[in-house]
């Protein structure tokens, strides 16, 4: 491995970019991986597709390896380094010797170009390449952009001829049936993959009688689509398509849905979506396979990388470390009881990622801001924040435990960290039953995680016991229930009396009352108030609405004031990007 | 090469599945073109994309080949088979033994789902795998949207937080200078790539002080981009990002062009058309390779096969032949005077095809209805309906030979056309001086097409002087003067009160008026009138509106009714397609 740059005194772009000059063909990276040739569709030579279907079928017989999520505290809006970390844990786990694999989601578009950063790790511990794996990689998150927006085309037009022809005229132009649409009651808007506050709400269908039907509508974050759910949930081709048709675009004059499959456009979206299903296959710096499949946000999304990376990948490693956004109230919560749910695998192990940053956050210090200056108050040790933002961290801990599996703690340490205050991290979590380990991959890529791989490797080794929060019969409410008082802390859950309407027609429905719930909350926060910062106390959910993820397998309750939409701020990241027109390479990148 | 369905019975989709049983590796493609290995990048084993930067380095000394242009007569909806006589042409000369490439346009995913069909070509004259090239191919298409949406994201957010902040707030915010952008005179709207006549006019930014700016805004099909534009005349990734930054997003209060480059926002859009740079390298059934590069809709849009696939292209092969859409009026027209002029390359011989339908449309026939059955017209033969339709074909190849070049028709023959029919178009054309080839490689392959391709070979052997039509010093109505009356036969043009002080301010700005000249006009007929056919006489061309692409290098004249945004009819192509879950394949695609 060649000397790479220094991770204290350069941007991960640049560091990311020194590696790529020595990164393996992605032939190599399968060929050790023992994909066939058949099964790996190259695009490019350093990215390739993996055919699932032909990787499943192959090795059928072959047991699982063992099965790693890593998820966090709850995060400063710096991000805690899950990412990062784990990259670290994988490239640690390499030099340990052992066959290893990652699965991580592709970045959103709106991010990238806004403020949070790469999404592919820092430091030492990144996926590379790191340009098309943050400007839009094989393409899926675009394939669900057309095949959401498809769906949206057939509802507007289809709204528009319904207005324009009377049942005679529509069966001769097209054995048309009348859907009788209400469009006052239309439960799908538009995506767009940017973070675009002025597409929260629109106008459309100005003009004439064949400019479409005239209605309000609203754009949200691609990866806030019920398609991209899908993408995460989906078991194979068969079932993606049974869920395309199922996802609700509208309601009828008498209240009943209208799907995808009533508009008669889910199998053109499922054809859209039909190569987005192979998970991409990248590396980590330091050359272990990363699956790269689904999206982020598990704030106002599953927020997960997808079942199908993970079960290919358990078959063809001993380890397999995927990634659950955000805190391990939202994160590692939907990990748990809505995809492991849908693919019955048993985590062993779960990592809680935490930075003596976001612990000082969470005891007390000033809330850091993207883009500005770091607040003077997080120069120095200062033990006493630390241990005081503990409390979020133990409180994480006992989230993970109680889904009856084995945390393991990882300081994503930096630098500037001193031994006392890693010293008072290491304390308060074994008293809490919890493993610590302290790990320098940021710095030091794997030869830094070495104690952290070997902490998480002694942790699938023991016996756990995994269980679902909750069954699909409890009624919603009852469920929103526990996920708010056990998960997050609150007293209870409030709802908006919209919320609570759809909640008991929900809660009396035979098939709605069934579906999983998939909870829009802040990830800033445990409560859905993004400036309370540790175990905030005496507090209650507020649900302000319910969407019905009808094709994803949930509903969606929206708490506090969150936004399917994100807004682009004063300061954004694309005034940094540009491509050097001689090198060819994307810049600015951070 | 194995037995295909028959194309009389079959329809296009189920040949392409048929041919992709036998089709050859795109690995074996690229190595008899003679590209090598680094020059390949591969997506999928079946489809490729392919440097251009270090074939056109590797080749710089290498002579081009012949270049060869295909346009059309007036077509009818339905389209006369310029894609499947394009592919007919590189098969036939394939069996001659020549060394042959093509390029041409990746289909909009907006008539795909509507109406129009694949843009594959057809029968056994096909582009192939079908599915990829139909549903996005290497996500050229989806990078112009996210390119050309960013810079909307831009502006929108720009207004919102020039209107909430004062000059010191901006400037300490971000360093932000106030554009003053005046919010009733924008230049761009968004882009989407499907038919929605209900996004042609909408009003955005509803909501509080942080979600956006309220304006009205409209979509366009992605092919009418600028971007795509941009796409289609870059000569390199250099030219490529000096030009992303002079699209004119909107004016500020003085009247002054507020750029993408002004915006910040033109670094970040070229980041996310890089890899799109490449042109796409696919196969006819036959196995010639097919450079598939930039989009169509000459009627909207520039809608040529790019410069860049032109130029790797000629330099790989003794023969290249290029697509330009529609008839010779718009397609080649733009071919003549943008495409050539900012490529500097010169075409030795230009194809017009005509179907014997289309010539009884123009002779009298009624217009058929895509997705309707053909009317009972067009039943048996009838030559007087044929040889007054020749009135088109004859202007057409005027126009051709007024560009210098030598024209060949090629009359793409159905098995219903009879004897004298053709001997009827063989007849007037000849005695117009124009080779005349019968063509049935819809039927044959390029078994089919050994005349056609001998009588192509054997035109670019003669002597040509290809000329422009204008100079860029050519004042701009007087420029349109001489467009409408000598290519379209009109007896001058008319303006708008918008589009005549606009066309005023154009040619007294010493920048614009040295830009080109892109018309938007109707395919359908000679004139602005899409029910007009063969040679429409007593008309003038309406203009109503002039839009500014600064960054593609011309303004773009807006003639009758036609509108950026097409709409999706009311039995769109997305009803019939799906995708079969046992084999993975996509079916239905036309």
């Amino acid at each position: 491995m060649p000397k790479l740059p220094d991770p204290t005194k350069n941007p991960d772009y640049v560091i990311a970019e020194a590696a790529e000059e020595f990164m393996q063909p992605i032939k190599k990276i399968a060929d050790d991986l023992g994909l066939t040739e058949e099964e790996l569709l190259p695009h490019g030579h350093y990215v390739a597709k993996v055919d699932y279907k032909k990787v499943l079928e192959r090795l059928k017989d072959r047991p699982d390896g063992k099965y790693i999520d890593v998820t966090a505290i709850t995060p400063t809006p710096l991000g805690e380094g899950k990412s990062t970390s784990t990259m670290g844990l994988v490239e640690g786990m390499g030099k340990l010797g052992l066959k290893v694999t990652a699965a991580i989601r592709q970045p959103s578009g709106g991010p990238t170009m806004n403020i949070k950063g790469s999404a592919a790790g820092g430091g030492l511990a990144q996926c590379v390449p790191l340009t098309p794996f943050s400007l839009g990689l094989t393409g899926d998150i675009n394939a669900i952009m057309n095949a959401h927006n498809l769906a949206m085309v057939a509802l507007n037009t289809r709204l528009q001829h319904e207005r324009n022809y009377n049942d005679e005229q529509l069966e001769r132009l097209s054995g048309m049936k009348r859907l009788n649409i209400d469009p006052t009651n239309i439960e799908m808007g538009w995506i767009i993959d940017f973070c675009c506050q002025g597409l929260r709400n629109i106008v459309m269908g100005l003009g004439g009688r064949r400019d479409g039907f005239l209605m309000q509508s609203r754009f949200g974050i691609a990866v806030s689509s019920e398609v991209m759910a899908i993408l995460a949930v989906a078991k194979d081709l068969k079932d993606m398509r049974e869920r395309m048709g199922k996802i609700v675009v509208a309601y009828d004059r008498a209240g009943k849905p209208i799907t995808t499959e009533d508009l008669e456009v889910a199998g053109a979206m499922t054809a859209w979506m039909n190569e987005a299903l192979n998970p991409n296959l990248l590396q980590t710096i330091e050359g272990q396979p990363v699956f790269v499949h689904a999206g982020p946000f598990a704030n106002i999304a599953i927020g997960q990388s997808s079942i199908l990376a993970d079960r290919c990948a358990l078959k063809l490693s001993d380890y397999h470390v995927t990634e659950s956004g955000f805190g391990a109230d939202i994160g590692f919560e939907k990990f748990w009881n809505l995809k492991c749910r849908y693919s019955g695998l048993k985590p062993h192990c779960a990592v809680v990622v935490a930075t003596i940053r976001a612990l000082k956050c969470h005891g007390g210090a000033p809330i850091p801001v993207p883009g500005k200056p770091m607040p003077k108050e997080y120069q120095g040790e200062n033990v006493e924040w630390v241990e005081k933002g503990c409390a979020n961290l133990l409180h994480h801990i006992a989230t993970v435990k109680s889904a009856g599996i084995n945390p393991v703690v990882c300081v994503n340490s930096f630098y500037t960290d001193t031994p006392n205050e890693i010293a008072a991290v290491k304390r308060l979590c074994e008293a809490a039953g919890a493993r610590v380990a302290v790990s320098r991959h940021w710095e030091k890529g794997g030869e830094g995680a070495i104690e952290f791989a070997e902490a998480v490797k002694d942790a699938c080794e023991e016996e756990n016991q995994f269980k679902l929060l909750y069954e699909l019969e409890t009624p919603l409410r009852q469920r929103l229930d526990l996920i708010a008082k056990q998960v997050y802390g609150a007293d209870g859950v409030d709802y908006s009396p919209e919320a609570e309407a759809k909640a008991k027609k929900i809660e009396a429905d035979p098939e709605l009352s069934k579906l999983g719930t998939c909870m829009v909350k802040t990830h800033l926060s445990l409560s859905d108030n993004p400036n309370l910062k540790g175990v905030p106390k005496n507090w209650r959910l507020y649900i302000r609405d319910i969407l019905t993820y009808g094709g994803a397998g949930f509903v969606v309750p929206v708490a506090g004031t969150i936004s399917l939409m994100p807004g682009s701020g004063s300061n954004p990241a694309f005034r940094r990007i540009d491509v050097d027109t001689d090198s060819g390479k994307v810049k600015g990148i951070f």
